[in-house]
């Protein structure tokens, strides 16, 4: 009787303002992170954001310590920056030292961009674990309401006069519902990794995806395997296992 | 007393067969490592060859463990692997992914070459150790008399008459008297990382000693700091630390 309870509460919409004024925090967050995308390529080109785009593994690896106090071990911590190096390695390639050149403007905006994207990410995982019986689909919910309510705002600013000309879903293609889809379920994905494991572990697999999204090219778009690219994976996958030999006793 | 003897015992150049007939063993491994070298230029070029070298790290590490039943943690092996990815990491350059294109045989030589340089290292560091009293000097002394006789027999066969005509010296110069002061001092500081610390000291100076070169370099020559050399470096750094925080208990 008491589970049925639980799972009825858990599944409910309605909720107190209590909990859902916590929301809009993270899809403020990652707006702002979003917008800066687009000016951020006025200072580096894309090959060159990739790789400043490692930068969200040190801050997420710095804020899920700091916010969250939990502790990964120094073993863990040489994991982590062990990942970071990894996947830039394997992402170098001949024009990658062209990021070197990158004006103080781009860092910088590089820098925000990877604390917003991180702090995002750690307070999304405290929000979700907060009430850990409310069901996921109801956190994610309100989590993608406040999304879509920040987006409408940005569109009304920056798109208006398109949107009123050509109708919103003028360009919708094929592959554009395709994409969408996949963020939408990526979306679900990701909060259902900050509930019920954390950032780390989705800092990991993302690493990870990429890796195989490389390999998974070379068959399907003939894609070379670089000398840089394997030295990467070794050391991304030393990182795996050392951030499981280096767990903390419990 | 007892001291002074030991001293005088230690430094006395006469010895037994038995211990003298164990010094040829490195002193030929090295002969055939080194003529070796100059045939497998017909397979890769300079560049590819220093990548190729990084193997010496893997097969020391092996025969170390073999060899010397001296037991590296997984901890430490985990750092020994990213020892020899950082290292070739910091060597990346544009044109590195040719040594993916090494033919069969470049790559058996190389393998080759890794396993007799990773044995005579170990072998050596046997040999000193196994006298512990014995003075460095004059281990070092009966090391390379034998490839002294080695290499005269090596000159005999390949350049008797080129020397001969032009005579020993030919060729000299206060560049080449430099490199041959430098060789010998760094045989003598090298068998001194044998008798008092091991082989994996010896990898990890070399490899620290590859990337201080590179920085100075910077400041010489002007050589410009790459993308590739900087994460090479973290990995190497995060190695160091990784192979000292795994020392197994004692």
């Amino acid at each position: 009787m008491s589970r049925y309870f639980v799972s009825y509460y858990s599944t409910r919409l309605s909720t107190t303002m209590d909990e859902v004024i916590v929301y809009p925090i993270p899809a403020a967050l990652y707006l702002i992170k979003n917008l800066l995308q687009y000016y951020i390529f006025a200072y580096v080109d894309a090959p060159g954001y990739q790789i400043l785009k490692n930068l969200n593994t040190v801050s997420t690896g710095v804020l899920y310590q700091l916010i969250l106090k939990k502790k990964l071990s120094q073993i863990q911590w040489a994991a982590f920056i062990l990942l970071c190096a990894g996947c830039t390695t394997a992402q170098l390639n001949p024009s990658s030292d062209h990021v070197l050149q990158t004006p103080l403007q781009g860092w910088i905006m590089a820098i925000i961009m990877a604390l917003l994207s991180g702090f995002a990410g750690v307070y999304t995982e405290a929000i979700m674990k907060k009430r850990p019986s409310r069901n996921v689909n109801v956190q994610n919910f309100w989590l993608y309401v406040f999304g879509m309510v920040f987006n409408a705002v940005a569109i009304l600013i920056q798109d208006f006069d398109a949107v009123m000309n050509k109708g919103f879903f003028h360009g919708y293609s094929l592959i554009t519902t395709l994409m969408i889809l996949n963020h939408a379920l990526s979306g679900i994905a990701v909060s259902m990794v900050m509930k019920y494991a954390d950032n780390i572990v989705k800092v990991y697999s993302t690493s990870v995806a990429m890796l195989l999204t490389a390999v998974v090219s070379i068959f399907l778009f003939g894609f070379h395997l670089s000398l840089a690219f394997f030295l990467g994976t070794v050391v991304v996958s030393v990182s795996i296992y050392l951030h499981y030999m280096g767990k903390p006793p419990k």
